[in-house]
Formats: structure tokens, C-alpha cells, sequence
């Protein structure tokens, strides 16, 4: 089993050509999750939700394999909503409002069955809240971390604890960049890797591939090749939940696993780049995903 | 054989920590020729120097595989100059100056070996003058055309005519973006694919790999993954010498073979940004480039 750490949230995204999506299901543990659940049944979902949640929702994420006992729902507050704002190229966008108040002081609790997962998948979150999640975990064969440049600049000190137990550290081209202030990536993976002394680092580039490193061997994959994107927000939580649930799936992390791990990653992130909402990426099938991996190696493999 | 037409020039360099690097051996021509020659000998460099152009570096080319009976030597001008200035990162440079005089009219013509030549590059040079070779091909088998955004925006009608006898077109992103205003590179490649009617394009993307097209099918290789980059003047001609050289030495062309041209290219290119110069990148060899290119199938293929 996979137990993913992240929020679960209901997005309001705008989009080029005046395109808006209200309340979608989103957050990174909901992508994470769902990504995870096309490679290994059951994952558990660990986040919070407040009184208006829609129960749709979870009923959805169930359907696709993903347990939400560890989903909090409180009925006090309100869900974590973020509305964002894509410009024309959907390279960037700005964060219009969010309502991060639920997550404030949120310390989850495991049950038996989330603490007792193979394989841990600590979305991006606070590191706090990574650290009481991963102290539950009790057979953790391997641990993935996801994280941003804000909690690198701020709460270092907790990050370097967390890191020492962390087996694959995964981070976004940009914020690895401003962090070290350096334009070359291999430079920037090798600071980051003396800096964090994990054993694999993932630098996901959304759609110039993923550039990753694991026991002294680089790998580097293009994105898929999309002619239509639709909006990519999750796309790097899927990321991370598809390779987090393949690599649950083989025993051994070695070279050959990592990079077909990295590779389905990347199919399974370019069906979220296709539609808005991790509602609508819900009906991503396996077979999908087989067939556009081996597209994929069509596409890339000499 | 594989004629190619481009620059022969001089070269002044400045690098980032003050490092400045003057009149190396340089042009457009002078790489991609002493790329193609690491697979296909003899290359017939077609293009012209001035009287102050040194005959050691002519002697290099020779010592290379590659012809200079097609290098005109011009006794009442000087020779091409390129001065450029790189930024901190490599990844931007400004030309300081350039003294471009004896690129206006020329027109070669070309020798017995050269036009009767299977494969001809027409690398990045002023499309009267790629029209000029090309009208002496004789028997080409394969017609490969790399261009800037200057040529296509300034002299598109001149282009069309030449697109419909090249069989593969190379041009860098940031050209292609400019181009069509246009982010998604598969979207670019579709316009471009639309507009020049040809059966391969090759978009090439520096340190973010390649993009190509061939025959209704994508294909997609990161780049080589460098730590230390010293100069990357040179690595898209080197880039588009070392297809031409591999394609050459190939009779047909399906996607199984282009896609070993791309990743022949693409470590190819890396050893030209490891040092300064054309006269330095002249000591890469053969097995220099094999050892690399299984490096690369060990990082990019799953």
C-alpha cells in the first residue's frame, strides 16, 4: 500500500480564452493519490476537508481505489480552496486567492492501516506535517518527499531532519534553480544532492521532462508531447503519485525500475495536462497509461 | 559524401569570469562539417576565408576528413568575424561585432566531387546561397536545411522554393516560439510542418534536447546531461553536422535510424560546449562519441 501525504482541495482555475472552472476537485495529495492508484491498490489519503466538502468527491476517490478514512472532515471550517490564473502560454500562473486556514495546526493521526504502508508519499505540504506523518509510519520501506522552494527557504533546518530519512527527493526545475541561483540543472542536482544526502533526486521540468539522479547515475526523460494542454495544474502531483505507486509495485529501487517509474510518471502527468480537475483525470484508465507509455518509448528510445 | 555549405570564420569569445578566447576557429560551416566527418569521410566544406585567414586551421579540416578544395580563398578581403559575449549563465550572448564583408555575393561553384555529393547540408547561411548549392546537387539523396528566424522572416518566399526539394528542416526553439508567437512546441512544429511542407523537422533545443518530426511521428531526447559547460558556441551546427554525417552513412531513412542520428547528434554536440573552439572540438574522436552515445541510451532510455 501507498499512503500519500496532501491537501485535498476544490480549485477555481481560470484559463486562457476566457475559460473558467469553478470548485473542481483538486490538491496535491487528490492527484498524488489518484496517479498512485492506476499502478497499486489500495492508497490512503491522508489530508483534511472541511464542512462543504461534496461527498462526490470522495465518493469518487474511493471508486478509483484510494481510501479516504484518513481524510479528516471537519465540520467546523471551510475546505481548502485555491483559485488560480493561467496567462495565454499556461507557463505561469498567479495564485488569484486561496483559503489555507484548514490547514492550519493540522496533525493528522494515522490508522493502523495508513501507518502501516510500504511505501510513503509525503506530498507537498508543511514540513511539520511530514515529519508527525512519516514519525507514524512503522514499516516504511521507501519514502518520497515532495516540496517547494518556500519551505526550503524557511524551514530548512526541519527539512534536513526529514531528509535523512527520505529515500527519493522530488523538487520543480524552477524553485531548484532560484534556490541555488544557478542555471545549469546537473549543477543544481549535484548541490542539491550534497545539500540533502538522499539517495535519488527527481527535478520534475513540467514540459522539458524530468532531469533525476539515483546512486550516482543521471536519468533524463522528455515530457510527452502534447499538442493540446489543457491545464496543467497537478501535473507534478501526479507526477509524483504515478512514480511513488510504481516503484511501490517492484521491490527493488534500481536503476532500470527508477527510470521506467520516471517514464510512466511522465505518461500519467500528460493525461492531467489534458483536462481540468482531478475529477476529470479520474477517468485515466491503466490501459491508457500502458498505451501512451509505449508511445513514449517510440518517442524516446534509441 | 556529404557537402556542406556554411561560415568559416574567426571567432573572439567572451565567457563568463572574464575568460576571453580570440580568432579560434569558427562558422556555422567549420562545425557541422568537422561533425559529419566523426562519421563520414570525406566531408566537402563549401564557403570562403580572406587572406589573413590561418593556414594551420585549413590543415586542421584536411587532417579531419574534410575537404577544402571547396573553400574559396579570397586574397582582397579579410576573413568572416564573429565577436560574441556570453552572460553568466551560457545561455545568452550578444554579438559585440561581426564583420560580415565577404559573405555579400558569394556564390559558389561547386567542384565535380561536391556537386555529385549524396547527402548536402545547407547549414545557416543566406538562402540565395543555399539555393545556389543546392542547384548544383546532382544526385543528393538527402537534403538537410538549417536556418535562423532572420532568413524566414525577411526571406520567406525564397525559403518556400527551397523547402520543397529539403527533405529534413532544422531550426532552434527559440526561433520556432518567435515565429509563431506560439508557446507548445508540438503546436509549433505542426505550423511550421504545415507551412514548409517538408518530411522532417528537427527543432533543436540546446541544454532542453531536441524535438523532431518525421513521417507523421514525433520524437523527443533530452540533451546530454553536463555539469561543466565552457562554450556552447557552435553545438546547434556541430548538432546538425553530426545528423547529416550519421544519415549519410545510412541508406534509408525511417525513424529507428533518425532517432540514432538525433542521439549521435546530441552527444555529439555535448563535446563541442566542453571546450572553445572548432580547433578544439577537432580532437574529439570516433570512440569519444560511442562511449557517450551508450552513456546517453543508459540516461534517456527505459
Amino acid at each position: 500500500m501507498v499512503t500519500v501525504l496532501g491537501s485535498v482541495a476544490l480549485d477555481t482555475i481560470e484559463l486562457p480564452a476566457g475559460r473558467k472552472e469553478v470548485e473542481r476537485l483538486g490538491g496535491s495529495g487528490t492527484f498524488a493519490a489518484l496517479a498512485a492508484s492506476l499502478f497499486c491498490r489500495p492508497v490512503s489519503l491522508v489530508g483534511v476537508v472541511g464542512f462543504d466538502f461534496p461527498e462526490k468527491y470522495l465518493r469518487l476517490l474511493r471508486k478509483r481505489g484510494v481510501l479516504t478514512r484518513d481524510v479528516e472532515q471537519r465540520e467546523d471550517i471551510k475546505s481548502f480552496r485555491w483559485h488560480g490564473c493561467y496567462e495565454q502560454d499556461l507557463n505561469r500562473r498567479k495564485t488569484v486567492s486561496v483559503t489555507p486556514e484548514i490547514l492550519i495546526g493540522f496533525s493528522p493521526v494515522l490508522s493502523e492501516e495508513a501507518a502501516n504502508s510500504e511505501v510513503f508519499l509525503l506530498g507537498n505540504s508543511a514540513p511539520q506535517v511530514q515529519k508527525v506523518v512519516l514519525e507514524q509510519a512503522r514499516r516504511a520501506r521507501l519514502v518520497l518527499l515532495d516540496t517547494m522552494d518556500i519551505w526550503i527557504k524557511n524551514h530548512l533546518e526541519e527539512l534536513f531532519s526529514l531528509f535523512k530519512k527520505v529515500d527519493i527527493l522530488l523538487i520543480n526545475d524552477e524553485e531548484a534553480r532560484l534556490l541555488h541561483n544557478e542555471w545549469n540543472l546537473v549543477r543544481v542536482v549535484e548541490k542539491v544532492k550534497e545539500m540533502a544526502g538522499v539517495r535519488a533526486l527527481v527535478v520534475k521540468r513540467g514540459s522539458e521532462g524530468v532531469l533525476a539522479f539515483l546512486d550516482g547515475e543521471y536519468f533524463s526523460l522528455p515530457a510527452y508531447p502534447l499538442c493540446d494542454i489543457c491545464d496543467p495544474t497537478g501535473a507534478g502531483d501526479t507526477f509524483v503519485g504515478a512514480l511513488a505507486g510504481y516503484l511501490a509495485g517492484n521491490q527493488r529501487l534500481d536503476g532500470e525500475t527508477f527510470k521506467k517509474g520516471l517514464a510512466y510518471a511522465t505518461v500519467t502527468a500528460s493525461f492531467c495536462c489534458e483536462s481540468c480537475g482531478a475529477d476529470r483525470f479520474a477517468s485515466v484508465s491503466r490501459e491508457d497509461v500502458e498505451e501512451r507509455f509505449l508511445k513514449l518509448q517510440r518517442v524516446a528510445c534509441f
